[in-house]
């Protein structure tokens, strides 16, 4: 039984404390759940901490940012389904494709999940299951870095 | 003309003071470049501040450190070449094999980067060239993490 609708301000808020209070480096990136909807998620990160010589984002800011959006947005989605699990990150690939200047934001929708359904079912018959997440990375020209991770998530 | 060999622990002072000094987030990631012989350079990150809820290795701290010893291999070689240039990761993919406990390390040998003669004879026509670098980190186990960078050197 799906659990009663939450108040996505409130799961944002949610999700904002448990990244930020079990990963450290979380901190230090200064990381932030900017926005959840219900249907996308978006992380922030503040330009100074995340730069690079260049002054434009660090690459490793730019993937922690990402692959934490692809987290959070299982996060959220597992949580509203009524269920809970360990969620790893399994492989991840990374297109960086222009520099950031400025402040980062991580963006995920829900379309941008593999098939959630399908991954909810299999979760709840085996106890395990791997979904697919694509999270993007604007720039000033567009899309800056593309992020395809699969996850796995366990009891 | 190569420039006289270095001392390569001098090369790894050098390199830490370059990551250190010009990507703030290392410092929060506690990077130290622990060995550099000339052909394996390995870089350092304590437990604490790269853990995750877990208790084992944060995602993107075992990215951001094996990204940093792409880079940074490619900074030796280029200076031990005589040269220099912008290096900038252009795509990457990681593979998590299993958790990593404790410490981070991140490896990565001469002979993990891809034709090194082609690419700075590329980059001395073209003033650009690009390469790949593997980078592994280890684990209890073995290898943990599996990381493949394509870097772009441009002046």
């Amino acid at each position: 039984m799906p659990a009663p609708a939450q108040d996505p301000p409130a799961e944002a808020q949610a999700l904002e404390q448990v990244l930020r209070g079990e990963i450290p480096l979380t901190t230090a990136i200064g990381l932030r759940v900017e926005s959840y909807d219900g249907s996308e998620l978006v992380l922030y990160a503040p330009e100074e901490p995340n730069r690079n010589h260049k002054r434009t984002a660090f690459g490793g800011s730019l993937y922690s940012l990402a692959v934490l959006a692809g987290w959070g947005m299982l996060w959220l989605k597992l949580r509203e389904a009524g269920e809970h699990g360990h969620i790893v990150v399994q492989t991840s690939h990374a297109d960086y494709r222009e520099p950031v200047a400025g402040d980062l934001r991580a963006r995920v929708e829900e379309e941008d999940l593999g098939n959630l359904d399908k991954f909810l079912d299999t979760y709840r018959r085996r106890g395990r299951a791997r979904i697919r997440v694509e999270v993007g990375i604007d720039g000033k020209g567009g899309r800056a870095m593309d992020f395809h991770g699969r996850y796995v998530v366990h009891r």
